[in-house]
């Protein structure tokens, strides 16, 4: 599977290229990316998937095969050679302004935004939207998770529960810098300098003749830092077994039942014995309602380990983010787009989004303007990140991107960080951009009687 | 990001890996791939994504530059350096039996066992799971939205709504597998044979002036097969245009409002013009329901095109799939293994699926059996697809695939195969693998003692 291949895109954005390379319509297109409405339980999305975008953009390209590909379609029959030329040499050029990754968006906000030529910025959309609609749905479920452990450790767990082994590569970067630390996903941690954990699974207990067996075994080859799983067959039996053993593991894992109850036994029980600094993990099936009530419960647990909840996001399964024209140029001449579909429209033009803080730096609301507005007090969030088709600065670290995200989260007030209820952070949209609107409405609804 | 790579894993397959090679535990294990429970809202699952798990057995390997990336972690200071040399020239070598796609699998039923050397069959764990859950759940989904479709085509839209851009080609593979007849992501018809659709979207609208101008370039560039949408602005003024342009496309597509109520109305304006033959495409957030409920109320609809439904399915948005070890050897002795935690159990044993049919060839039952217990006229579902890892046999076409599940759906009565309510299908154990389950139970309990 080439990752950065053109046709890696839905075909009806290779069928218009082709017409608008036909028609010699060659213009700059702006095209921005955002949601219509949040999806359900979510009062905010932190913004991810730009640097898998990025990479696309600058290395995306058509094989001769690829190309020959298209060619073959009945659709294309009539379609010149010189498509598929320029398609065999294809590059993108454009300039991308973006939210950097960790930041907080919210409706009809651009997340990104493309001008280049049209046939160019259209080709782009499907990759686009796919990418960073799924690191910004787990960013944002990471964000809410790690709000819940209140500053516990959450660690991604999602390999095996992401959508495709490729997906998971995915879901643990953007866990991460959703707030999560640490991921299971080995190749993730070596790809994007994540911190790793893992040490047992049930199968590793099943393998020997019993517990003691299997947690001495383990305990030879991994003397520091392993984390026995004590749910195999009977929780209190296998953290008796290891008290009895003598040999303290860094940590014990409880992976079903109750483990508040659990926890709070395996506790006093380490306690009791001395072992204060063993650490207890949690995981199986938990999100962020999960870990919000166990804790409220008072369960004893150091940090929680998130699979499906992370990779899957059950509650919001999907982001519906579009990819929609706002401006086109033809033959020098520069026209606004916009979509009135039933409950669908969208505002025309290039847009910047201002966001505004109160005096103890708390965020209080966003206004969604030209690009020429003045902010008039309010900070700019998109920025350039991508000038001829070349990036304006080389790959943030993904440290960098997580202390972005909690540092955002950290101004957002309380209200729309809790877990439990919808809050709605204003947003607005700027006087020009209301009449800009109504001006394309207009001409929309005059030239179609042309 | 390297597909094959045997970093996408667990870090604790890994960590596990090194213990047990430490301690020169390399007898054969067999672990089976199942769900405990099946999702909400499905009476059934359509197995996919085996190709992709072979492929990834038959090619797995470590760089050298990953085996250092785990030789420098803190955790594997204890490990000799045999392991590091042994994973540099590793390679799956096991011996593999699987549902083919397109087969129907209930829960218990393993959709894949994989015998191995104990290493071995541990480490590829979690990208099988990765693998087989997303393709199944994608392809479970496509068949009830298939036969939502009571028989008209379905085209798998989800490039763009699909976990991310590789994830989108294992969706559009898995909507094939289950019922759809075709796909808009390009790549994924390249790579696996399936027939491409997509004309034109919004954006070529609205990068017109007016959609006279829009529609009639896009004629100009497709005369053949175009599919025209008509929503943009207002559904029935863009079907007059078309109708009063007098160029005969070869349909129109609507994609948003009340699709039904202008379906019916268009179907009856493009007929009195004596445009019998040009059909009609809807899309736009649909799933089995609302292509149940359109169909009901009389819409004039001849193709869907479906998207988010499929690339991540709302009403079940994950599988819980499970990789368990069953049986493992040590020092030629073979031992059953399972787990009894709270709610988590599972049976021992290397299992096969016989099912049952009725005379009318439908299926009635299954039985879970050991795998050399008699089919007592059951058909056994498993079969060998890898041996000492290589494939028993060449990938199979799609076309077959699909044929499969159309036709093992064909056999599955009614009251299983409808969208809207739970029907369970009989699943039973046999009497060898419950009894063996009980020894197993016996044993561990006897054991825990020592």
């Amino acid at each position: 599977m080439r990752e950065h291949s053109g046709l890696l895109t839905d075909l009806y954005e290779l069928t218009m290229a082709a017409g608008y390379f036909q028609s010699r319509f060659d213009g700059r297109a702006t095209f921005e990316l955002f949601v219509r409405h949040l999806p359900p339980h979510r009062n905010y999305l932190v913004a991810a998937g730009l640097e898998q975008a990025l990479e696309y953009l600058e290395n995306v390209s058509f094989t001769a095969e690829e190309v020959d590909y298209l060619r073959r379609h009945r659709s294309f029959g009539h379609i010149g050679k010189e498509f598929f030329d320029y398609l065999g040499g294809f590059r993108f050029t454009g300039d991308v302004w973006a939210m950097p990754e960790g930041t907080l968006a919210f409706p009809g906000e651009p997340l990104l935004r493309v001008v280049a030529p049209l046939v160019e910025a259209q080709i782009m959309e499907t990759y686009l939207l796919a990418t960073l609609s799924y690191q910004t749905l787990v960013a944002s479920k990471a964000a809410r998770i790690s709000t819940a452990a209140q500053g516990r450790q959450v660690v991604d767990f999602s390999a095996r529960r992401a959508p495709g082994g490729l997906a998971s590569l995915l879901s643990a970067r953007a866990a991460e810098i959703g707030g999560c630390r640490g991921t299971s996903n080995t190749l993730a941690g070596q790809l994007f300098g994540i911190e790793t954990y893992g040490t047992q699974a049930h199968s590793w207990v099943m393998a020997y003749e019993n517990e003691a067996q299997a947690f001495s075994c383990f305990l030879d080859a991994f003397p520091e830092g392993s984390v026995l799983l004590v749910d195999t067959y009977n929780v209190r039996n296998a953290v008796k077994t290891i008290l009895r053993m003598g040999r303290k593991p860094a940590g014990i894992r409880l992976d079903s039942g109750d483990m508040t109850g659990d926890s709070i036994w395996a506790r006093r029980a380490l306690d009791r014995a001395g072992w204060n600094d063993v650490k207890i993990f949690a995981s199986g099936d938990l999100d962020e309602y999960k870990i919000a009530e166990m804790i409220e419960e008072g369960a004893a647990i150091d940090a929680f380990g998130v699979g499906t909840a992370l990779g899957t996001p059950g509650d919001a399964p999907h982001l519906n983010l579009i990819y929609k024209l706002t401006e086109v140029e033809r033959g020098g001449q520069v026209r606004e787009a916009a979509k009135f579909s039933h409950a669908k429209a969208t505002y025309p033009g290039r847009k910047q989004v201002f966001r505004y803080s109160n005096a103890r730096g708390e965020f209080e609301s966003d206004r969604i303007a030209l690009e020429d507005e003045a902010p008039d007090g309010g900070e700019p969030v998109l920025v350039q990140v991508m000038r001829g088709g070349r990036r304006t600065a080389p790959p943030e670290p993904i440290g960098q991107l997580r202390n972005r995200s909690i540092q955002n989260l950290a101004r957002l007030p309380e209200r729309y960080r809790q877990i439990h209820r919808q809050a709605t952070y204003p947003v607005r949209y700027s006087k020009r951009l209301v009449r800009l609107r109504d001006q394309v409405r207009e001409r929309v609804r005059r030239l179609a009687l042309k």
